[in-house]
């Protein structure tokens, strides 16, 4: 499926799907909600989780906490349907736009559910609450799942 | 400007600033524009970067390939104007919302230029072109500078 990255000028401005991954094996992958426009998380891939997500229009992602493909809604629920899949200049980023309905572990749609007001130098920043409400409970949803945000 | 990491409920649940740098001293953020949606690109900043970020108003990123601070437009006079910051949950992550022109290197207005086509098993993908003209002339804005696209 992946085309051998040959020269910049094919990677750039050619057709040819030549994703790159870094050391890890992995590459970048930002998610957005198709309608609202809204980045919904920022996930990684390596390339079974790329190739399987091409084939069959569901979001794929390599979980480096856990270190297992990762079919994003399996436990919840709330799966990724693929609306549209965009790649980068150099091919090391890929963009999903996706429908669904939550994707944070927290219980928000987005992970990026808080804002900093910037312009301003101030010692402590207070940010600000963006999502109002949670969707879902995660206590309900995962049990007795273990939280993976490390420290 | 960042406060201390304290705990998974902190990070997550509070208003406190606290981003996460990687191994490198990096953060991940995701740049689109606040008009459209369109992912534009995606970066890399420092700690001193993500500081003059907030404070003025305009993206900074760690420039990983030339090692520098970059200060985005320096080069081709499209600057980034902040209209919003959000930070993930975890706070690994960064995702502005900015006003600009263009800001691929290759000339696009966005990175993510080209679209894979999917739910096919193909051999070999050719992907689309959704951007019809570059809005600027690479050649002519960057002159005699070396393309920093790595193989």
């Amino acid at each position: 499926m992946f085309i051998k990255r040959k020269s910049i000028k094919q990677v750039e401005e050619s057709t040819d799907f030549a994703p790159k991954f870094d050391k890890s094996g992995l590459i970048s992958v930002i998610t957005t909600h198709y309608k609202t426009g809204n980045v919904l998380m920022l996930g990684y891939m390596n390339r079974l989780a790329l190739k399987k997500t091409v084939e069959t229009g569901e979001a794929y992602y390599w979980s480096r906490s856990k270190k297992t493909l990762w079919h994003k809604g399996a436990t919840s629920g709330y799966f990724q349907k693929i609306k549209e899949i965009r790649i980068d200049d150099d091919q090391d980023a890929i963009w999903l736009k996706v429908d669904t309905k939550a994707s944070c572990h927290v219980g928000y749609k987005s992970c990026f559910y808080r804002s900093i007001p910037f312009k301003k130098k101030l010692k402590r920043i207070k940010m600000i609450f963006r999502e109002k409400r949670k969707v879902f409970d995660p206590k309900k949803i995962y049990k007795n799942l273990t939280n993976t945000t490390k420290l």
